[in-house]
């Protein structure tokens, strides 16, 4: 199985490959080089491979994917660290993990010293890992049950053994198509507002898969334009519904869309938090003119759409709000979008099943013999599917607290911890103070570099499948 | 109810009254005002309430709590502000609700100015608070299902309607003497290390109460002694200790005390990150002398046992230290120490139960058939009794994020409301930043100071007995 991801990393790389021809770049021969590799392990792990059984369980399950993001990385991180655009391979982990958990913290100083074909790479191994963990939450998460999804994407609830197949190459199938989409007409719009080809691609790429890697050091403000502003705040909306709900849509069951309560709560949370945000930005002291009430309106949507739906693009450096913005920024980027998107961290229907849950209790509390079950979207969420709600919330925000002990003691600030774990965990991208919007966490430690590519990982595959395998259990026999 | 309770408030004053003979103040004519104003509220009270029914369930119960512990900082606050020792009366209420939550958040610029009345005073809403909780959260609060007390408190888990009145007295009376004599034992040693009576009393109240007011505005390094500093470190831990622990000690059933797992942890977590934060504060390039070790290690285990027992005393300043070590206090901050303590706090037998309970899932996402029940203190804890701990640990980390952004919304700085929403929801005291051990609340404000009272009611009183009141379903027939 790794060794058939592996060629289809081989076959990207050799895309990038074609990229630089076009450009007439002496880069191709490091994506060249690392394509062939890749072949060449793929294949033999595909030959060596080919007699293993295939039945896959949750443990192997867990194995799988966790090893194709590690090996993912480490193949991609090649061309970076060979050509020497990123001289660390530590740098170069870092950036290429950051790619395919589609978080987009960087630790570049100088993008635009990069070659094409170094940033195409940069961006598309934002492209995969976004298309990677569509398809595993809404077609192989759910075997876990602690997903979320199967709340409300009963065709995907979970392949049983006998017809894995089938049923993930299906639903892979039509994901796809939803994803290539959405990818073909931001790169139309953008190219119309007058961002090159190139760039357009590439910004593209990263907003569908919530990834944030720009091919600019000004990230989005290079544009300064405000079409171009509003189309990314679009896409980037749109890149954090349940790709499920597009594929209803397509299908005209619009009554699931308006049914479903987590969409209705993330729009909710997203722009209640805008115009707050917004509304912190206006100085009431003095005549208020329509361009200023636009632009903070712009910018406090663009922030917060982008830390909520985990992607990291940035117009202006909300370091230089009112510090009450940044615990609204920290809650979003812990709240994160929908399940079933690109989008990470603990997504919108944990946190209202969380809710819902905790109001419960209350009624429970005064009449403790009344069952009142939680309802989701007009159904009925059973009790074990709440408690395990509940326990990764709770554990997500352990991770959160202890992770910034632990950063904070390989010798990073405080506000620094803060904001780059929860935004690492939650791969978004941009933290708080120095690697704020206008920073990047180059002089980060080497410790937390690994450390935070770490919690990349770690966030980006909903927690359980990367701590399964650090249990005892998961190796008895 | 409230009337015999308003009884025992004018007692207290009276005794207050007293204070200031001996010490030949003029002060002592706003205690025996507010005294006199207590009596006759009480006895207006009790015989206007004499006909009431007597029936006390849980909403009763929930609102008789609350609204003592407002109606006692209301009053309590008065000799502050007529007397003008403290002119506005917010501050006023702020530092009397402090006291009776057993905080120890101070407003107070100059301690020392205020008269000795005026800090006995002080140091005895502490000592009041802390009794009552004590009484309440081994008594009253297993009636609500929700303290965790009950899981190994069965003599006192949770009185039915008919027998309320004998259990409480019965219980009350056995905890008023632990209470009392931990009081008393600790005020001999300090006042053997030193202090004068008066300090010595003022001190004890403040530790066993875990509360944190001092006479000193320097706290205790005014009296720069490891002696009195050990001393204190041991009452603090020691009131961090379950109360009815100390019953069974003095019924001879150590075998209770060996198997409660929520000190050996309270124990192993104190002394753990006592002892990482010690060696953060050693410069090992330099030889090191045993003086150097002694103090950073009493340095460490005073600040740790202090913010973990929330207590709130200080003889160091830790804005100093390394940022990860205020990671730590932030953590302990949230902890807590046990469970039918006078500790504020999460308490450690809910994190114990919430690590084990997310443990026990993963084993049952290898073996979802398998029936793991999570045991604490070799019993088993029912599912429900578990899912309300989740709950409880949930609501307070929502309850001190959410808090962050309001108290940062009302202008206070990041590291301030982050330290100081987690140290008055905890009833700890000092906070990170301005609010940290050399500073105090006095800049705040005005509406985060009232804020941050009710942030101390509503963690004082364990968030439930008074969120419920908030829910619609309180007030329905």
């Amino acid at each position: 199985m790794l060794g058939n991801l592996l060629l289809s990393e081989g076959a990207a790389l050799l895309l990038v490959f074609f990229i630089s021809l076009i450009y007439r770049e002496n880069d191709g021969i490091y994506f060249i080089f690392t394509s062939l590799l890749c072949f060449a392990v793929g294949f033999a792990g595909f030959f060596f491979g080919r007699n293993a059984p295939m039945s896959v369980g949750k443990r192997e399950g867990s194995l799988v994917v966790t090893s194709a993001w590690i090996i993912f990385s480490l193949f991609g991180a090649l061309p970076f660290w060979i050509s020497q655009s990123i001289p660390s391979f530590t740098d170069a982990f870092f950036e290429t993990i950051s790619g395919f958990t589609t978080t987009g913290a960087s630790i570049l100083n100088n993008i635009e010293e990069l070659s094409h074909s170094m940033l195409f790479w940069r961006s598309l191994t934002h492209w995969m890992g976004g298309l990677g963990i569509i398809v595993i939450s809404l077609a192989l998460l759910p075997l876990f049950g602690t997903s979320g999804t199967q709340l409300f994407a009963a065709e995907t609830s979970g392949p049983t053994k006998d017809k894995i197949h089938p049923k993930i190459s299906e639903t892979a199938k039509r994901l796809f198509l939803i994803y290539f989409m959405l990818t073909f007409t931001e790169t139309i719009l953008l190219r119309l507002g007058g961002m090159t080809w190139f760039d357009a691609v590439c910004h593209s790429f990263a907003t569908i898969a919530t990834g944030g890697f720009s091919t600019k050091q000004s990230n989005i403000l290079y544009w300064n334009s405000p079409y171009i502003q509003y189309v990314i705040i679009i896409f980037m909306i749109l890149a954090g519904v349940n790709f499920s709900l597009y594929y209803f849509g397509l299908k005209n069951k619009l009554e699931k869309i308006r049914q479903n309560e987590e969409l209705r709560y993330y729009l909710i949370v997203l722009f209640g938090f805008a115009i707050i945000v917004a509304f912190s930005m206006i100085d009431f002291s003095r005549p208020i003119s329509f361009h200023q009430v636009e632009e903070s309106w712009r910018n406090a949507l663009f922030s917060v759409s982008s830390l909520m739906t985990t992607t990291g693009f940035t117009t202006v450096d909300y370091m230089q709000w009112k510090p009450f913005t940044w615990v609204i920024l920290l809650i979003v980027m812990l709240t994160g979008a929908s399940a079933g998107s690109t989008s990470g961290a603990i997504k919108m229907v944990r946190i209202v099943i969380v809710f819902k849950f905790c109001y419960y209790e209350f009624k429970r509390l005064i009449h403790p013999k009344a069952v009142v079950p939680v309802r989701y979207s007009g159904k009925i969420v059973y009790q074990d599917v709440v408690t395990r709600v509940l326990v990764f919330v709770l554990l997500y925000l352990i991770i959160a607290i202890f992770g910034i002990l632990i950063l904070c003691m390989s010798g990073v600030g405080f506000i620094e911890s803060v904001g780059g774990l929860i935004s690492c965990l939650g791969g978004v991208g941009p933290g708080l103070g120095m690697v704020g919007p206008i920073g990047n966490y180059s002089y980060f430690p080497v410790f937390a570099k690994w450390f935070l590519s770490f919690m990349m990982l770690l966030g980006r595959l909903e927690l359980f499948t990367v701590l399964l395998l650090f249990t005892p259990a998961f190796w008895k026999k």
